[in-house]
């Protein structure tokens, strides 16, 4: 019953469910992945819905430090940060590509869809996420601002626009199967920052 | 064994399955719901993803007369349309939320999520839909370009762009549980266009 078991329960859950969805995952699958019995899973989980709540946050602590803070750091003006960050995210699609010939897409974009209007705990856990994605977006366009990179946009406004924007790519390249997508519409990241209005 | 059996066969499906998820909705639930016996489900559809494929073709259907044929027709200028488009997908998740508490956000985006990386079948049958409607984006930018509304915009690349965009802003509304994001980020639409190079 070590934290190890804990983690490793996460972290097949995070494996299985990202590599198809909540509802196909089911607990004893969980278990057989992670090699752990059942008793020992719910001696640290009430129910999937509490795993899949420390999974969100295991992603989001695993996103943070492989993603987003090298990402968004600040060797390169505010701007081109995005656009490394879609480099950075078409080269993880690219990745889980050629190891199991699909793109997988973003795991916290495919649980709000298959969850938002079944689970308001979870939907409400999803909505934080995102929440934390924007306010990052945000203080990036607001040292844009302040450098004089940018001007006459509303950063709350515009950070909600790059947010769905980059949803609405990620969907459509795990559609395709193609993270192609994702090149091919960096470049309208300008646009849809310098003439929101 | 009528034509109407297999009508209302679907249209439980379409309602239950938008409202949940494909693998939350069972043959046996959407049997109950339709007031049809197994048997009958049978002699239609042979499987779960069959009927599902003609659910698709029949929310296509509807979306062409109820959204797509209104808001892109030809009574306004080309781009206005657009935004007469998000007008009509905030008034209609709009009205799931007030009908059953929740945004349910796009059926193909929804299934595309839930389903692309488990039914190879499913997949490009929800990519071939986003085809469609990235078509009648890109015409509708073709004719902007020959009305000399726009120029410089390569209308391929911006048709895909929108549908991303529009797809994107759609899951954060169902997440935020709010359809007002809709409306919030229709305004950023030209700025995806006009500054697109």
């Amino acid at each position: 019953m070590s934290h190890d078991t804990r983690e490793k329960i996460i972290q097949s859950a995070s494996e299985l469910i990202y590599a198809s969805s909540y509802s196909d995952v089911g607990v004893q699958t969980i278990c057989n992945h992670a090699g752990v019995k059942k008793g020992s899973f719910y001696h640290f989980f009430a129910s999937k819905r509490e795993l899949v709540l420390a999974m969100i946050d295991a992603q989001n602590e695993q996103a943070k430090n492989a993603i987003l803070d090298p990402s968004f750091a600040s060797d390169i003006p505010p701007l081109e940060r995005f656009t490394r960050f879609l480099e950075t995210m078409y080269q993880l699609q690219m990745q889980s590509k050629n190891e199991c010939n699909h793109v997988l897409g973003c795991p916290i974009g495919n649980l709000a869809l298959e969850m938002s209007t079944r689970d308001e705990i979870l939907r409400q856990k999803l909505e934080s996420t995102f929440e934390k994605m924007k306010q990052l977006f945000k203080n990036t366009l607001q040292q844009a601002l302040d450098a004089g990179d940018i001007s006459d946009i509303d950063p709350d406004n515009s950070a909600d626009a790059l947010l769905a924007y980059f949803e609405g790519v990620i969907l459509l390249a795990k559609t395709r199967n193609d993270p192609d997508i994702i090149r091919k519409l960096t470049p309208n990241i300008k646009g849809l920052l310098l003439a929101s209005y």
